[in-house]
């Protein structure tokens, strides 16, 4: 076992989830407003989670057929989306434990701007901050960034690469204890504790240093979810949290393994990058209720809803082929985990575009549908077999998915010692099991092959 | 007198504010605390205040000397500087009717980014967003994002006139009732009601549509505080409230006077614009304390740290003339109010460079030093005299300047009618006797001679 006990994310949108989910009667719509995210922080604080972690996405989709019309009106993932950072601080001034996690992108941003976000977090919420760093896949993101298309996979990673290394330069351009605040003196901040970076490189030109100082982790914690080979070389090398899709336990192994190897191979202790595969439990107080309430959730999803989401997923117009028919070989230019699953689905159940579209919006990752017990079951088998080192979990509706697994599931974790009952530590890294970073560190981790320009 | 009653915003600072104020020693060092800008957020709802802001600067300044010695040592302004979005989050999370600004500059900024921030700020905060429109003044902040050098001023404001227009038609792309929620049809956004945007212009492609639903305000408030020509056509066109900062009541009328006129002329009613010069009063139980308070403060100010924020203000080496010399005539890339301030400063007082720090530092917009009766009765002849719609509260020192402000010149205020007792609204447009904007009002706004590309 990796981990003294294992780790729990929760991934909630701000904005609807799961297409269907936002159609379950205990469904609470209240994207909208602070108090609503709050609850659930306090939710997720009262249960001991390690972080709350928001998806982002800078478009409406509309892959699918080129129209928005199935996306907003089935609600599908991505048709609104409110500002992560916003909702990570009004989450941050109700808690003093729980990890605020936040999706930016490389692509449509600046290192500096970044920077400094993510540092004002970690000192406003006394290290807690963390930072899932993605390159964005769909067109429709980039026509919102100045672009008719995207950049290639190849340059938006090379970008992140550069862009992390900026980053880590920033938050090292104050050493600790620069800011020494002698009235005396007067000695605000030591001059010679505080550098520029004069960082110059192929995508970015950057002085610095910060305006912001060190922050209380060294760096917010890095999370990451890179699914082709490209994606996990980074994932590797610069996350401490890996966020992942697996349809089974064999296949979370197979990426458990292959990423603890590279990041071995890159230097990196194994054990500090921890691995979290999506699950979205539908628990019950027996099993039947539990597959009661998952039929139900099933039959809200409506079949374009979850098909407007899969196109947007894969970058692919699924408009195009019959809904009766299966969905063909096709490139696939976003997220290539997502098709894989899609492709098993087709094939084990034979399912047309239309019935996988209700399949994949209706999805459960792991298959966890049952009583607390049983959940917990399936969860300490995947979490004894190295197949993670805990979960990322998705409520099938919100809050309500959040609220029963935090009161029914996660006591029994609890009890079989599988999770904590009290936060050991005051920032992120430390509930994660992670050293604060040492400044410089970043070094190690910036691409082989590149020139560390520093 | 142009509206029932004078407006109050707060100048807070996520850094140290004016040289010296952070060795004051009832000046509480808290900047990278939530906790800190809360209670202040806390001081300011309870005496009224329409708003809290925050300035911004996307650099630590070394204009004094190329160093940041001078910046450092003495925590002038600017030395630090945390993310103010998410202070107001946090600030927004304590408190329901202050109003929450921020700064942001359009010219290290993309449109899609700010739209949906200040978009999602409104929604969680039941519309109480503003955005302070900054176009940067500053070299170091262009040696932050990829430049060598700022783009000329003219450019700025060719660019932030467009950056508003791409904001204006990204929060207009969700008709209000957009959002319709209706979990049986399915129909959870109207698609009729949300369109793309299709922008193209000289410096921005944004196919829209935002994916936030629009803003409760209609618009976020928008401020400004261009000084030049350009600046204040500019602030004329665009803004709701305009933040100045003049030595004199006789100057702050004719700004009043001429911004109200510019106003008409581009079709608007003068009374939408609210004119909030800064003011920084030192009370005192009586004139002797305050004065006696005063000169503390005064002495607190290092010399150095005066002229360093004053190089930043000009955006010039101040560090090539004599320190025991005048200040000699030079070109102003920076703001140009602040330099006729300090001309007028040097003549009449007949300071050297030494002396102008000092003074620069620790002076008093308005000279408002007195006691609480004092301070209204000053305060009152602005107002009635029509040089202002309210002020913009500079606290000398942090949090303390904001406590007397609050708890003793308001009531004062309140006493004689000037000032609200409660809140009148909801959103900070209500409270700022400004309607919910309309879909399109900005297209009045967007400067003549360019062709609106809508
Ligand atoms: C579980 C999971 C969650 C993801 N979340 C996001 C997200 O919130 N925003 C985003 O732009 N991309 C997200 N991605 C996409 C990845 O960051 C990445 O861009 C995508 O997997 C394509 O990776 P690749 O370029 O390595 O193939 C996610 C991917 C996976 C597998
Ligand atoms: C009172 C006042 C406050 C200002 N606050 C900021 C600020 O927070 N950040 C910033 O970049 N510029 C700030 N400015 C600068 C203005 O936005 C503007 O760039 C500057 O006055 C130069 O204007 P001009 O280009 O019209 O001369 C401020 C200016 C004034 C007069």
């Amino acid at each position: 076992m990796p981990s003294p006990h294992l780790h729990l994310a929760a991934f909630v949108t701000a904005g609807p989830g799961r297409p269907g989910g936002w159609r379950y009667p205990d469904s609470v719509p209240g994207w909208l407003s602070a108090k609503y995210y709050q609850n659930i922080a306090r939710t997720l604080e009262d249960a001991r989670f390690d972080l709350a972690f928001f998806a982002d996405i800078l478009s409406v989709p509309d892959r699918f057929g080129g129209s928005l019309d199935s996306q907003l009106r089935n609600g599908a993932l991505g048709s609104m989306r409110l500002d992560p950072l916003h909702v990570l601080s009004s989450m941050g001034a109700v808690t003093s434990h729980l990890g605020l996690a936040a999706t930016v992108s490389t692509t449509y941003a600046q290192p500096f701007t970044v920077a400094r976000s993510f540092a004002s977090l970690d000192h406003l919420t006394d290290g807690r901050a963390a930072w899932n760093v993605v390159t964005s896949f769909q067109e429709a993101e980039a026509r919102n960034f100045n672009r008719d298309e995207q950049f290639p996979r190849e340059l938006r990673y090379e970008r992140a690469d550069e862009f992390l290394e900026v980053t880590g330069k920033l938050w090292d351009s104050w050493e600790d204890g620069a800011l020494v605040l002698d009235t005396e003196t007067p000695l605000f901040a030591d001059p010679d504790l505080v550098h520029p970076i004069d960082h110059k490189g192929e995508f970015f030109t950057v002085r610095g240093p910060l305006n912001v100082p060190r922050p209380p982790q060294g760096y917010p914690v890095v999370i990451q979810a890179g699914a082709s080979a490209k994606g996990k070389d980074f994932a590797a090398r610069w996350s401490d949290v890996i966020f992942c899709s697996h349809a089974s336990l064999e296949s979370a192994q197979d990426f458990y393994r292959e990423i603890k190897e590279r990041a071995a191979a890159h230097g990196r202790d194994p054990e500090s990058v921890k691995i979290l595969p999506s699950i979205a439990p539908v628990v019950g107080a027996t099993s039947e209720i539990a597959r009661q309430k998952y039929e139900k959730l099933f039959d809200l999803v409506p079949p374009l809803g979850g098909l407007s989401t899969l196109a947007y997923h894969l970058d692919v117009d699924l408009s195009t082929f019959p809904l009766d028919g299966r969905l063909p070989d096709v490139e696939v230019p976003g997220v290539e985990g997502h098709y894989h699953e899609v492709r098993e689905m087709t094939e084990r159940e034979g399912l047309t575009l239309r019935e996988l579209g209700k399949r994949y919006g209706g999805r459960v990752e792991g298959g966890f549908i049952g009583t607390p017990t049983e959940i917990a079951d399936g969860l300490e088998r995947w979490f004894t077999s190295e197949a993670c080192d805990g979960f990322m979990l998705q409520a099938p509706y919100q809050p309500g998915g959040f609220e029963d697994f935090a009161r029914q599931v996660v006591p029994e974790l609890q009890k079989r010692g599988l999770f904590r009952t009290e936060y050991a530590g005051k920032t992120l890294r430390e509930n994660l099991g992670l050293a604060r970073v040492q400044p410089g560190e970043w070094r190690h981790r910036v691409r082989r092959d590149s020139a560390v320009r520093a």
